[in-house]
């Protein structure tokens, strides 16, 4: 996914602040769910299930600015009965800028407690 | 109510980013609410009402900057079946840096149309 | 310019919180300049101006929400010495969410006193 | 450090979005370099040094909602040349939210380059 940074992004350190790399890890989730057909909005209506972040850890090697464009990678690395964990890089042309793991919890929309990936999900994800 | 500026509110430009002062307000809003009795976490809950905000006017005279302490008032201009109107200015020591109007309508928590504002909270509001 | 909805954007009210509309529209003017062939960051760099928000003023008519598409629209009402009024209406399909004026001023980077705006940024504008 | 959780806090899903404990901890720790006698503001314009988040890793283990109010409690774990380790938990009363490892470094705020820490600061958080 390309991500272009704006004002918002940024702060008064003169780079992006360094939360908003989650954010943007988010959204490259989103539509890496979307590219395997999973909509998270009807996923959570229709199957009273979301996907949160259990656990993540992040890298920061160098700092995005304003106007940059960046590319955020994701990885499957395993996917279990209730959860997944992903790596998530994010560059600026060929230089790496955040290295990330992130582990995935699929829980109970109402409840927030875990609960088994779909079985459609996880055989979409498992063509990967 | 004050206000503390933190990085995340700074933009590369070196001042406080300019949508992040409707943050402010809002935090100011709930204050205000909360310290008439009214917690909007048991309106939606128990009364299915939110407060949103339905027009806002924003006027930018000084920018704030990073570890600035903000005060922000909050004055009841009028309020009206289903909607009340707002001058909240926003001060760092006796310098005004935003004034805005903002009109707050009451809505169905649910279908988000109009409702009118219940009657304890209206005299709550009108004994200010 | 075409924006998608995340998780970032929305409240628990199960919206778009409503200052997030004021950072979409700030990314179509960022859009909105390039297209022009300006951008902000060599201005800021290169001609030591700013370009800011000094006045806006936002109707909220429909909620966007988790997931959807919305279309901003920017269009330059007028331009001024040091200042231009922008329209800018946010929609999703042909549903109007909100409609908004914005006045930008040109402002000295360093100092944010206000600055007569380029010759070649105002030949480029008046061209539209 | 006590923090309230407002609107602007939370997602759609219903609880404060995962990147915004990240800003929690951010303001915590400006909180308690305040706390020592040291303003970043300060820092960056007169020493021309920033701390930047070099490395983070949180875990979440349950969500805060709007309106809760949260502690932020920072330990200094270590400190060397030019970095440090500290431990940061949040708290809903005694319950834990989340609990993080977080790398700070001392940069260069122009070149972004690590720097030695200042020995009057290194002193300071010495005495802790």
């Amino acid at each position: 996914m390309i991500i272009r940074v704006y004002y918002e992004d940024t702060d008064s350190g003169g780079v992006v602040y360094h939360s908003n790399y989650l954010n943007f890890m988010e959204r490259a989730r989103t539509e890496w769910l979307r590219h395997l057909g999973i909509n998270q909005y009807d996923l959570k209506l229709k199957d009273n299930i979301m996907f949160v972040v259990a656990n993540l850890d992040i890298k920061y090697k160098k700092s995005a600015m304003l106007d940059d464009e960046l590319r955020i990678e994701t990885e499957l690395v395993n996917i279990k009965a209730c959860s997944m964990q992903l790596l998530q890089n994010i560059y600026r042309d060929n230089e790496l800028l955040t290295s990330s793991n992130v582990a995935i919890a699929c829980v109970d929309a109402i409840k927030f407690k875990p609960i088994k990936i779909p079985t459609y999900i996880k055989k979409l994800m498992e063509t990967l």
